[in-house]
């Protein structure tokens, strides 16, 4: 069969237009937001619009052995949505569905749509779906799903797989699965939800999703500090972190503050080392016990200016202006976007670790960070076209990833391995647990068709 | 090699006395606690004191196919850890170290500790490790991660997967392998550690717990109401758990608050169809709010009497005498026990399900659950001696479980399939997902001697 002949197969089985061939269209579904310059050509995008595609898709790829690569929204981090050569792209940008269940407190969501989609549903009933990549608005929750993805609230509310309570998924065989359900609690086999959670589209295509949303979210007041050392910084973190969870807490380096500076002009303290930004969400009085408390750790541990509002307007700019750190330090150079984490005591270590690295391969390195649960990630700005200085960006990327495995960190605490971060990824959990994904992987995926190169 | 030349190679591998082999000793180690009348004669029992030592004994079975279950404290009720004939029961309870790191709220456990001891332990650093069985005091930390252990608070602070950061785990042929670890958030590679906790002992043997600790519980508001109708009841549970997330909310129907109140005499109202004991734990004046909402909610919906109170002893001793339900209905005659889980809308339907199959069965069944996610204990009390008796309680207790699965519900929401509910998981999974599990289970344990006939 010649290459037409097996996508005009696929195309029967499909609604029209679902498969798309022309490289001007399919370009753009090349890449993720990682951009990575070794994507490949994809035979065709296909936009399924139901579990019957998908599952249509999967059977024709199984017979002819052709690589899926599973793709949300593609704003992807770590090129686990990048295109291979002789393998198809499967969108769920179509599959667009929601379902609200007010009374139980429990949303069915296809997997096409965005995270800000969801959040706006669950509000219009009066709930709160909490994960909150930065990337809400451009991510799909699909993806969320696939990558595990966390945000800036997780500190308190924990990640994607927490409000995952069922999943529908379609094999590589095109056998679809419904794994857990609408019970919020549930220990009937192994926990196979959780598994795919995280799995970066090679186990199985994710194309329903049934979330546990909580009541409305309290409001919060902000506090936000400057300070001329990060050790300070960091010394007040673990201070709030010990004794209490705040709904936010957020870290900005220099670079990142002057960045951010540069595009809002907020009136940030261009001076300082570190920026935190943290919330509380308690409930009546004890959000300014709270954020009292959290102000005395900041000015304890030596900030350079500590201010704290109650104002909603006021406390939104701060987060907006963290979320808008990444594409303000974005208009400095392309970005390598790391996404290491390390407990927390060792965050000094990593920062001063990360600006030696720096140094020493000439490229800037400004840091932004999850700081609460120790999760950073440092961009590494660089220019593409200068081949040098790529490379050195590139080594860089791997060396920071090696110092937080040292740290007893690990390569990425939420924007998942995908093809760029996966030559690290057995020297953080070893050849055994790399031996054991691979059984798993090859009991679900014999013919290594889903995702071929991410992660496992 | 005779069955005594292959204990002994064994036993040239592990410290003097960890194997046990004289009946009078190793009977105690038969059964967990569903008392399963079938239970095998293990060749021996092994009391492990190190990984090592559980490598030594995987190795081992492995070479000579011979079964092993793991068993942490016995307390298990779907018969997970009954011996099996021709095989070894693994014992962790001699493994009991702890560390805390108060700074990160870390703690790093084995598992034959208590999960009372992990309390007390995290309470003398000012810490709080929230998953809380009713079995507290008689359940190890290992039986928990293998189970997947929900509790009476796990309404709010969810169940122990949402606690475990990483695990050690000797694989079927001895592999250690360290999934996770003290990282709040780690996406790198797949999510092992959550496919790991609730596995039930079928894919490795757990020597090893990374626990995430919260910051003390706030003190609680305890509201107490009985009803005349069950459909009374779950209307007031929905118009809490709609809008809030109590920290308690816990049911006992009529038989069982009678068989409760015979055994401590708290002055329940015996002729209550239902009684909730729910709790508020917000902080500061939210407490009495919150508290003060379930009581109208309770007093909306015909509670006969509602009881509200701030004394700490007060609500301990309610939340002691819904504790206290299985011992107390135990006094009438040997459990069958249930755990059968619904979407709470159905729990009227559920409940009322349950009284016509036991009528039907001529059996009696009380009902006690975790009524804030939907999770029942149906307790079918009968006379072992009476073989007509327990036969009908067999029947009533794979209907209760159909009965479940027909309403969209789980047939176990804390206490596992193990060996008593397996015949019913095809029933609620679908033979694809089974399909699916054995796929793993088959990767991970090729020879089938992780637990064999439990769950997979
Ligand atoms: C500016 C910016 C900020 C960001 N901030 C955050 C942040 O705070 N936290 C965070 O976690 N991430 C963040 N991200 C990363 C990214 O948004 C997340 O990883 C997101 O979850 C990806 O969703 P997506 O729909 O874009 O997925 P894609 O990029 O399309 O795909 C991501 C991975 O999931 C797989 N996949 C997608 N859909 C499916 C499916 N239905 N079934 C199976 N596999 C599938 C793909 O194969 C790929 O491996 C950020 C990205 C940007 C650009
Ligand atoms: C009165 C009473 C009340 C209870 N209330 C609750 C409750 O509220 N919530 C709840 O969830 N449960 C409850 N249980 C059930 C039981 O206590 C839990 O299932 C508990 O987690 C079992 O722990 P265990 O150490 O006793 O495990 P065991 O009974 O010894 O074993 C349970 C299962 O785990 C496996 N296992 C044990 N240790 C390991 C290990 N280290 N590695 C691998 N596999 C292992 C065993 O093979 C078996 O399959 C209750 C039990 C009783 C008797």
């Amino acid at each position: 069969m010649t290459t037409s002949e097996v996508i005009s197969e696929l195309a029967k089985q499909l609604p029209a237009s679902a498969i798309l061939t022309d490289p001007a269209i399919t370009d753009s579904y090349r890449r993720d937001w990682a951009k990575d310059p070794d994507a490949g050509h994809p035979l065709a995008v296909v936009r399924a619009r139901s579990t019957n595609d998908v599952q249509a898709v999967m059977r024709w790829a199984s017979r002819h052995s052709i690589p899926v690569v599973p793709r949300g929204a593609g704003s992807g981090l770590s090129g686990g949505a990048t295109a291979v050569n002789e393998g198809i792209v499967l969108s769920t940008e179509l599959m667009r569905d929601i379902t609200i269940d007010p009374t139980t407190r429990i949303a069915v969501v296809q997997p096409g749509l965005l995270n800000a989609e969801v959040k706006k549903a669950a509000a219009a009933e009066g709930l709160w779906y909490p994960p909150d990549p930065s990337s809400f608005e451009i991510c799909s929750i699909g993806g969320n799903a696939a990558t595990n993805a966390g945000g800036l609230c997780c500190v308190k509310y924990g990640v994607t797989t927490d409000y995952v309570l069922g999943l529908q998924v379609v094999l590589a065989d095109g056998t679809a699965v419904r794994l857990g359900g609408p019970r919020v609690k549930d220990v009937a086999g192994l926990s196979l939800t959780k598994l795919f959670v995280g799995s970066e589209g090679t186990l199985g295509v994710i194309t329903e999703i049934t979330l546990r949303l909580l009541p409305p979210q309290q409001p919060a007041s902000t506090v936000v500090a400057g300070f001329h050392s990060l050790s300070d910084a960091v010394g007040a973190i673990l201070e709030i972190t010990k004794v209490m969870r705040p709904a936010m807490l957020e870290f900005m380096d220099g670079t990142a503050i002057n960045a951010v500076e540069d595009a809002v002009k907020m009136g940030l303290d261009r001076s300082a080392q570190a920026l935190l930004i943290a919330q509380s969400d308690s409930p009546g009085a004890d959000r300014s016990r709270e954020a009292n408390f959290m102000a005395a750790a900041f000015t304890q541990h030596n900030a350079t200016e500590v201010f704290v509002t109650d104002d909603e307007a006021e406390g939104a700019a701060f987060t907006a202006a963290r979320r808008f750190a990444i594409p303000a330090v974005e208009r400095l150079g392309t970005l390598l976007l790391e996404d290491v984490g390390v407990p927390i005591p060792a965050l000094p270590q990593l920062l001063e670790g990360i600006q030696k690295i720096a140094q020493d391969r000439g490229v800037l390195v400004a840091v932004i960070a999850h700081a609460g649960d120790g999760n950073t990630h440092p961009l590494i700005v660089h220019n593409p076209e200068d081949h040098d200085e790529a490379r050195r960006a590139n080594v860089a990327f791997g060396e920071i990833m090696d110092l937080a495995i040292s740290l007893g960190g690990t390569i990425t605490g939420e924007h998942g391995v995908g093809r760029l971060k996966k030559a690290w990824l057995p020297g953080q959990v070893g050849e055994d647990v790399m031996v054991l994904t691979r059984k798993i992987k090859d009991a679900l995926d014999p013919a290594g068709i889903l995702n071929p190169g991410a992660m496992t």
